[in-house]
C-alpha cells in the first residue's frame, strides 16, 4: 500500500517492451538514431506543434533547470509559485545551472499562480533594476504540487500577464499527462495554445522509468540548447534507450490512459476522504489527494501499512486531524486503493 | 538636500590625505605592500581579534557574496531576513558567486531576524534533505536595511541558534560603524563575542571611495578565499590604495566619530517627523528614517528640492501618508539636516 | 559493420533482465530501494573495498565532471592528457559543475601521463600562486582515448606524483572493464591499492544503456556529493532502474568477459591491420584501433560499408595512409569483425 | 629600483587631483553621476566611437573575464595566445564569470596569435560539435604579455579570421596605452577600424590607481553587461571616484604621454642589453623587456637593489645567460632606468 509517490511505482510493461525493441544493434550515438527521430515526432504530433524543437532528458530537475538557464540569464528573475518543485524540490539546480538566477515565489491558493498575484510582482520586477536583476521567465506546474489542474484559459491568462512583461511562460509538466487527462481538452491547448513557450513533458511519473521531453514551442527558444545539455551531463550516448520510453508512452496515447487510471484512482480516494469526515487541503484534479483525516483514521491507515507522507513533513505527526498526502500511480493495485478508501471513509 | 543615500555623499578629507600619502614610489603588489598589512592589523585591532583574518574588496556585494560562496557550497542554504541587501539589492550576487546556493528568506519586525522564525527555519532545513540542499550559513546586516539595529545580545541569541544548527554567523557590516555608534558597545561585542563568524566592514558609506574589509575571526573558515577574491577579479594590483581608506578610517577611530554625526543628523530628522505628525515605520537607531509624513509635508519637503525615496518604490507616489526613506550620511549638510527638520516637523 | 563507437552498440540481455526483474511494484525512491542497495555492495566487493561510497549517474559526463567539481574548488587546476575527454569531449562540463576549475593539459605518448610531465607540472602549478589556481587533481583515463591501458604500476607511479603535490587521483573509467581486462589485474590492483582515489566505473560501453558508477574511496572526499548530483538533476527518481544495469554487470563478472570479448575483437583487426600494411598509431591494448590504413584498404572498406570515423577529424579525408579509429563492442558481431579484418588484411 | 610590474608604481598627481575634485557633496550612486557621464564621454572621444557603449570597473581581471562572459556562453570556446593574461593570471576567471567557457590556447610567436594558427584552430572548433563547445571569441592582448605591440594591420587579420568564422574579437589592453603609443596610430585604428568588438582599455598600469574602461563598440553586444558587472560585484556606488581616474588620463591625452614615457624607458634598458651582450627575447616594443643576460650582469643587477622577475618564474635562477624580465612605469624614475641601463650594458 504505497502512496508516498507516483515514482514509487514501476514502468509501464510497453516500455519494457519498447527498450527490448531499441536494442536492436548499432545505431550512432547521441539523438542521431531513428528511434530518437520517431520519439521527437510522436511528441511533437500529441502537441500538434510540428516546428516545436523536442530534447529528451532523464529526469525531472535537469529538464526544469536546463529550461531556467535556457530562457534566463544569470542575473534573470524566474517568477514561480511559493511551493513550485522548482524551488522546493530541486537542491538549487534552476540557480545551478542558470549561474544565479533568483526564484521570485509567489504565494497562490490551491499551489496555483494568479494574474493578480503575478501581474505586480513582475511590475515590481520592471523596476527592481541592476539591484533585483531582469525579469526573465515565469514558471507553473500543471498538474500542480497540491494536485490541482490548470485549465487552458488559467495558463492563458498566466500566459498573457508574462508576455506582456515580455518574458516567456514555462510549464512544469512533471506531471503533463494528469493535467491533460484531468482538464480534457488537448495537449495542445494546454500548452501553446494558451501560450505555454516551454513545456516539459514528465515521463517518469507516468510509466516510464526515467524520462522526460523538453519542449520549446518557438524553435529560437531552443537555440544552443543542445549545447547545455551535453555540458550537463545530460546526452545520452546511447540515446534510443531514452527516445523509446517516451515513444511508447506517447504513441498511440497511451500516456494519456495512464494518467486517467491514476486521476481516477485518486479520486476514490478524495471521496472516501470526505465520506469518513476529513477534509480535503485542495480539490482534487490529478493523481494527488492532500487532505486533513482524522488522527484515528490515520492511526488505521499506519497500522495496515499504509505508506504516504503527512504534510508538509513529519513535524505534523501528532496532529488531529492529520495533514497527509496520498499520491497514486497508473499502477498503484486497485485493491490497494479499495483497501485504503474503506479505511479512510472510516469503515 | 540629498538624502537619498549615504552612498551619495563624498570621501573623507582623511581618505584624500591617505591615498596621497600611500602613492608614495614602488611597492610590491596584490596586497604585498606596508599599507595593506598597516590597515589589516589596524582592522584586527579595532576588532580585539588578533587573529582574524582581514582582506580587502571595494563594493559590498562582493563582500557580502564572498563571504556567501566561502561559506556556502553550491547546494547550502543562506538564511536572511526578507528585505535583507543580499536578497534584494545584489542583483543575485550571492547565488552568482556561490554556484546556486538558496537564500531562504524570513520575515520579521523592523528588519530584524529573530530566533523565534530563524530556529523553525533551521529545524526545517535540517530535514530539508537533498530535495532543500544543506544548510550553511545565517546572514544578518547590521545597521539593518530598516535603519534598526541589532544590540550585542540579539546578535548572541541569533549566533546561538545558527550555531546550534551547525551554520556559522555572517554580519553584513555596510553600516557597521552606524551600528556600533548606535549600540555604544564595542566592535568586538558586536562580533566575535557574540559569535559573529565573518564580517562585511563597510568603509564606503561611512567616508570611504570604495572599500570593504571581510573579516573571518576563525582563520579556518578564510582557507583558499584569497584565491575566490583573485578569481572574481577583487583583487586590487595596487591594493595599497584600497587598503589606505580603510586604514585613514580605522585608525584613530574616525570611522565611529563618522558614524555617530550620522546617526545624530538621522535622530533629528526622526525627532522632526513626529513633532510634524508623522510616524516612524521603524525604530531610528541609525542613519536612515523610515516614515510615514503627511502628503502635504511630502510635496514641500520635495518643492524644496530634498531628494529622497519613497518606500519601497516609486508606486507609493499619490499616497498619503507617504512613506519614505531619508538617508545621512556624516557629510550631509546641517544646514540640509535642519532645513528638511523644518519641514517635516511642519515649521 | 559499425566500428563508430562501442555506444553504438546496444545493451546487454542481462541488463534488459535486470530491469524487468527492478520493475516489481513499489520501492521507495531516490536510491532509497533494495536494488540500489545491492548494485552499491556488488560494486564494493568487485574493487574490494568495503567502506568506498559507490553512486549511480547515467552519463560518463556526469560522473566526470561531478567528480571534478566534488575535489576541486572553483579555483582548482585539474591535470590531463591534452586528449582526454574531460578535455576534448565533454563541452565543458567540468568547468561548468566546477564553476571555473582550469584544465591543465599535458602532452603524452600513446594518450598517456607519464610521471616525467606530471611531476613538473605540478611544481609550476605549485608556484602558481593567485594568478594561476591551487592544484586540485589528477585525472586519468583507464583505457585511455588511445586504446591503450595503463598497467597498475603505471597508475601508481601517476598517484606517487599526484598525492606527494597534495591532490587526488582520479580514473575516468569509462572503459574500465577494458582496462581491466587488458591488464590482467584485479579491480582492486587497477584502482585503490595504486593510489586512484576516485573512480568513475562504466556501464554504458559495456553493455549497460546508460549507467556509470562513481566511487571515492575514501569517504570524506564523498561528503556532500549528493547534494551535488541532485542539484545537477543527476538523481534518479526511480534509481532501481539506473542501479539494476549495473548489477547485471557487476554481478557475477559479467563486465569482465563482456569487456575480454570487445578487446579480443579489436585485437583481430590490429592484427589485419598490421598484416595488411598498415601501421598501428598507438598499441591496442582494449577495444579501440587506432591506425594508419593504406588509402585504397581504407576506401574498400568504406565501400564495403564499414562506419568508423577518420582520426582526430574528417579533415583526414584523402591523406594516404588513411587514419582511422575504429572500436570494438562486446557485441560487435563477429562476422562484421572478420570481415573488416578481411579487407584490412588486403584480402 | 623597481622593475617587477608596472602596477608596482603609484597614481599620477593628475589622478589624485581628480579625486579630490570629485569629491564635490553629492551625486547620485552607481553611475547615474556627471563625472561618469564625462568620462564615458571621453574614452568614446578617444576612440572616435560615438556609439560606443563603455563602462568603468576596478581591475583588469574583472574587465576582461566580465567581456568573456558576455560574448561567450557557459558552453564557448575562447581562442587566446598560450600566454594570455586570461589563460596564466586570471586564476581562472573567465571560467568562473562565463560559467564555464573553455580557452583554448595556441603558441605564436613574441607572444601574438597569428592568422595561420588562429584559422586552422577555428575550423576544428567549427567542427568540434556538443564535444567541444561552440566557438565563441577569439581574445589577443595588446601590448601582449611579451611586451610586444601588434600594429593595426595585424590585429586586422586576426579580426578578419575571427569574424569570418563568426565569433567576434576582443582586445584586452591592460596596456592599451602603450601600444598606441607604440604603433604611433589613432586609438580607433588599433581597434574598431581593425575589426576590434570589444576592448579592455587599461587604466591601472599607466597612471590610475584602480581603473579600466570595458568598451563595445557595438552596443548589442552590450545588452545586459550592467547586470553582469552589478552581480559580479563591479558597480561602485560612488562610482565618480572609478570615473574620474579614466577621466584624468583620457582629457587632454595624458594617458598616450605616460605611457609614451614607459615605453621610452624600456627603450633605454633594451639597448642597454644589446650593449651589455645580453640577448633579447622578444622585440621591446613597449614598458617590457624580456631578455636573457648574462648571469653575472643579473648578479650585479641584483645587488645594486634592482627587483625584477626570472622568467618565467624562480625556477631560471642560477641560468647563464639569465632569462629576466624588467618592466618600467611612467613613473619609474630616471636615475633608477639610467642607472640600470648601466649595469645591463656592462658599464
Amino acid at each position: 500500500m504505497n502512496f508516498a509517490s507516483d515514482n514509487a511505482w514501476g514502468a509501464h510493461p510497453a516500455v519494457l517492451a519498447a527498450l527490448a525493441a531499441a536494442n536492436d544493434g548499432a545505431m550512432m550515438g547521441y539523438g542521431a538514431d531513428p528511434v530518437t527521430a520517431r520519439a521527437e515526432a510522436a511528441i511533437r504530433e500529441a502537441l500538434e506543434a510540428p516546428e516545436a524543437v523536442v530534447r529528451f532528458v532523464s529526469t525531472g530537475t535537469a529538464a526544469n533547470a536546463l529550461v531556467c538557464a535556457q530562457l534566463s540569464p544569470p542575473h534573470g528573475r524566474i517568477y514561480c509559485h511559493e511551493d513550485a518543485h522548482i524551488e522546493t524540490s530541486e537542491c538549487g539546480a534552476p540557480e545551478f545551472f542558470s549561474h544565479g538566477a533568483k526564484l521570485v515565489t509567489l504565494p497562490g491558493a490551491d499551489g496555483k499562480l494568479a494574474p493578480e498575484t503575478l501581474r505586480p510582482a513582475l511590475r515590481v520586477g520592471a523596476g527592481a533594476g541592476l539591484n533585483g536583476g531582469l525579469s526573465a521567465l515565469v514558471s507553473i506546474t500543471n498538474a500542480t504540487e497540491w494536485g490541482t489542474v490548470y485549465a487552458p484559459a488559467e495558463v492563458a491568462a498566466l500566459a498573457a500577464a508574462a508576455h506582456e512583461a515580455g518574458v516567456p511562460l514555462h510549464m512544469d509538466g512533471a506531471r503533463f499527462g494528469n493535467a491533460v487527462a484531468s482538464a480534457g481538452c488537448s495537449a495542445a491547448e494546454m500548452t501553446w495554445r494558451a501560450g505555454v513557450d516551454a513545456l516539459c513533458f514528465g515521463g517518469t511519473k507516468n510509466g516510464a522509468m526515467a524520462a522526460e521531453a523538453v519542449v520549446f514551442f518557438d524553435p529560437a527558444h531552443a537555440e544552443g540548447f543542445d549545447y547545455r545539455r551535453k555540458q550537463a551531463g545530460h546526452v545520452f550516448s546511447k540515446q534510443r534507450f531514452l527516445a523509446a520510453q517516451m515513444l511508447a508512452l506517447v504513441e498511440g496515447g497511451l500516456w494519456l490512459r495512464l494518467a486517467a487510471e491514476a486521476n481516477a484512482k485518486a479520486q476514490a480516494l478524495a471521496e472516501a476522504v470526505t465520506a469518513g469526515g476529513g477534509r480535503l487541503l485542495a480539490p482534487v484534479q490529478s493523481n494527488a489527494v492532500f487532505a486533513a483525516i482524522p488522527a484515528e483514521t490515520h492511526a488505521r491507515a499506519r497500522a495496515a501499512g499504509a505508506i504516504y507522507h503527512l504534510w508538509p513533513d513529519k513535524s505534523a505527526e501528532g496532529l488531529d486531524p492529520a495533514p497527509v498526502r496520498m499520491v497514486c500511480a497508473w499502477d498503484t493495485p486497485a485493491a490497494d486503493v479499495a483497501r485504503l478508501a474503506a479505511i479512510l471513509a472510516g469503515h
